[in-house]
């Protein structure tokens, strides 16, 4: 008998996902998305500078920081305080290359955004949660520059949205929540823009290993999960879906 | 002609103030304060264990962590990584006692309470907004101890609430928010528990100075502004007001 | 029948406070402050710049530091190397905003003061007498500019010195030594200028709290104690005491 | 006109690749790995214990570490200090995943295993490079607690090995160098075990976006170099190819 | 015609030199060191426990910390904070390893020595004023060891003192003030015991080099300086000259 | 009878030396160096640009940095991360006042020299086989520098090596290995120059002291085995020995 998803989910199918735009005032975005019982907030703030290795360059720049709030996980975390961990690192810097494949970093000019991804609360699917509800806060944060006339035309090149696949006895599930993620033998993190093109494509096997057909299995998986994502994304965006 | 609050409020009037209970499910405590535009995710987290300098000696300890989001601000702020400022230490450790003072130690056992005060938006009054909330956060850790059978009664003795007060032309106001917290010669903030007896006063006269004739107007609102905070906390938790 | 202190001084007596001015050479300022067994080296540098936040207002600035030699307490404690502890860091910024609360800015120019306060030896009372110890070397240093023509006239505008004061049993001490200090209920650090105004109140209740009233026996006992340390100052620093 | 490699390579063609084992004689395995003019330095060191969430288990553990030298690029590169990069943690992270895929930590028992990849010299490939070569020098330390009598049979159940596949115009090419890696618009890396398993895929789009198609060409190119750096392994080590 | 010295000392001169012995009381040694304008305040504790590496062993250890106070040079000196310089790091070794050298370990007993090195005023030569004036701290503390009944008879098997010599214009000058030391070619710092023996020699060709003949210079120069200071110290602890 | 060294050399005599040019290829100078088992990768980075404080005075600087490979001993040690241990900056700042003293800094030019001297393999003598291989990698990024004609002539104005002595029961022994270093009571490593001229002498004693007359015995041993690396410097570099 196969796996049975603990919340009842299909093997393909999302948790509800939902995002809460303007949740904060101060940011220039400020978007609260939950992914089942994953909350994560992104602000996204703009400076009218660049990086040293940017400047003089007539061009743009988007980095990312991602943190867990201590009381986001059942046992209390520590924050990272000396130092960053490998894990936030890593999660960061996808963060941040996957917004920024979406830009057209001249067309922003030499501006910097930042994207804070604050996990408020953590039940698996943090990375990927933070990448598809930062892209929200991105073209809201992207809107008030065109509004208030410091940009003629929006840099955003597409959408962007990520989703995780696991192998649990070797079959493929979609959107994994943290039960199903300890059980699973394999993680992927998938990446994709609005072409369904792959951005990034992460995949672990914690224990043993997978087959290339089982790649074959996520991948489908990942594209009709981020398929689901981008609409989404839309509705919430009042975007017309023949984008 | 006498100062005119920004927003229309008496010399003596609070800000609107809210508490939303269980904004988060994994902590023991969960609350999120807001009070006018200031927002205070405070969240509770209790370990059976204490610090090594209390360990088998029968009581328990609490203590606090403080942040402020970059996004809480219109200006992002960075994080504090390699070290904390000098404020966050001080309002973390003030936290940390004013939420000990209400707690019998010897009733809690040995536990140890981590409070978790993280500022999602900033608009003065960070730090008394994080006690007052904080306060009905532990409530709710303590209550979930008693529900489950961990603990028979509350080691909780005493409400504790805190504000702010300043001084603008020489005259006092209660609660202020940010653009009154600049014009402010003096900010005084007051912590005090359910018998309006005094946990912590801190008063700083950031220009000038101030006489003992100003510190007792100060003293006279924050007895105003705690009445009412204590008894908006009893509403949330739905104690009985003649508590 | 009420507490004895351990040095049979009254509840309203100072210890016997010393101001040795040049007590090292090469700073522009000197002094060793014994309050008691309390021994605190306060240096004065003067550097002809500013820090960044004020490059170009035609004004100076002042900054504090603070710490505690390992051999100043009977059990040796670890110097802080990687991290100021948060008791060090509210200590050096209060000695900071005491001693600003008195300088003219502008009539000090784009210079930065820095303030050294060495606790050689601890016996409590160290932050209020670093306050009033820097004092007298500021003011010899602000001297030494005069001297050599760099400074019209004196950008001090008032004196400045602190105490602290104690409830124990209820009752208020005057500074209070470390075997009383470990006894209080509270402890309070006030913080006057030389017309008995306030520049800042810390009152903390450690265990329990205190009523408006026991805050007006304390303030009594403030202003005492600093109506004398002043005049220590004064003589210390051959001022006529009519000033 | 299609690319020309650099080097006149093949799209599919691995650069030379060899194994100098016992380079140093102090460690239990150590194995300098040239892969063109990437130099790696793998250095395998074993300790009777292990960290503090597996003891008592029964199992083993394995941890690696990752640093260029200095030297190692025509710009000399600072060393890191204060903290590692993220790109260093990812890289020593993927090291330790990717060799402990191979172990049974059953059979190893308690013992940890630190494998120190130290890069003389780079020229693109130093990840994949040091998975490849470490495996060797990992081998080889078995062997030697095997020698020893502490071991009565190897807990290696496979070989593992890792190359880069990068896309220039639109094609894949297989091991790139730095010119080459520079140029790629796509980056990924994989590693796979002598059944030919997926243990990881990490694939980035620096620019752009790659298609489903492109990912197939890059695991085919995956599973030659792989192979044959499998063999080379084999030979390195004197196993026989029937494996 | 040769160098004359700023101080109008002869080349073979000391510095006259005091120890002020218990200069601060809650340690258990505390002798104030002046070596002409140079002050270096050593304080000695004792704890009665080892580092890990001798735990078992019934013997004991000594260790030393050197710093120098911000106001003691004429131009303000930064604190070490997040990491000690390698200067300060050279010293206090060096401190350690010249005290270490004149204690019976085994007749210490499991106990750790701290010397604490504070250097209130620098004119050159801090670091072998910190030795002579440490013997002469540790001196005190093992008394009061010994008076207290901890200990039967003294671990002191020696005096140890150490002097500074350089090489101005070929020749050799003991006792460097700091005009000298920055004029000097050669910089020497020798430690001797009371039988004249060496416990270490450090020389260093700041500019240029030197020969063996001015090794020798330099050595007749420390003989003679190091014996007057044993005397010194000998006097400063009414031991009778003839030990 | 006469302590035996365990590899059968005579007192006065060194290991077998040898130094690889041209080990790495991305380097401006870059030579292993084998003294017996110790093995240390010296690389040298040219950058035309001076620290801070030289800037605009026309003259060079050269800077050095050491580390050892975790697995250059038998024991698996530590990378130094948050800070350098004493030991190490001690090394490296020796390595670099070492090579400054045979450059004239006004002939290089405003350029920083930047040695690192890596440790692959640790059998004590790793800091003297760091500047005697140094002195052969610097003389190769000087004469690169001249070929592409960036320098008229070389700013090399002597050659250094490095050695050390050891005093086991007494006696002096020349280049010491490990099993002798522990063995030895006192420890000296000695600079010079190629006119036998001393840069540097630091000779500490572990245990006890040593004489006047065995600093002798022990500078005689180092000006012969300098003498012979100086003698193995220009075999390796190809320079005349009349030099």
């Amino acid at each position: 008998m196969p796996w049975q998803r603990p919340d009842g989910r299909q093997p393909d199918q999302l948790r509800p996902t939902t995002f809460t735009r303007r949740f904060t005032k101060f940011s220039a975005g400020s978007v609260l998305t939950c992914c089942g019982d994953t909350q994560v907030l992104c602000t996204v703030s703009i400076q009218s500078k660049v990086p040293r290795f940017l400047e003089g360059k007539g061009q743009g720049w988007l980095t990312a920081e991602y943190r867990m709030l201590p009381g986001a996980t059942p046992d209390r975390q520590e924050r990272e305080l000396l130092k960053l961990s490998g894990r936030t690192q890593e999660i960061q810097r996808l963060i941040g290359r996957s917004l920024r494949s979406v830009l057209d970093m001249r067309a922003l000019g030499e501006r910097t955004i930042t994207i804070d991804a604050d996990v408020l609360q953590a039940d698996a699917g943090t990375r990927t949660t933070s990448i598809t509800g930062a892209f929200v806060a991105l073209h809201d944060a992207i809107e008030s520059l065109i509004q208030r006339g410091e940009l003629d035309r929006s840099p955003i090149r597409h959408q962007v949205a990520a989703v995780s696949i696991g192998l649990i006895e070797g079959e493929a599930f979609l959107d994994l929540n943290y039960p199903e993620d300890v059980t699973a033998d394999t993680d992927c993190n998938v990446v994709m823009n609005d072409a369904l093109e792959i951005i990034e494509i992460q995949g672990t096997a914690e224990q043993g290993s997978f087959t290339r057909g089982q790649l074959d299995q996520i991948m489908n998986l990942a594209e009709k999960g981020i398929t689901e994502l981008l609409q989404l994304q839309r509705q919430a965006l009042d975007i017309n879906d023949n984008h």
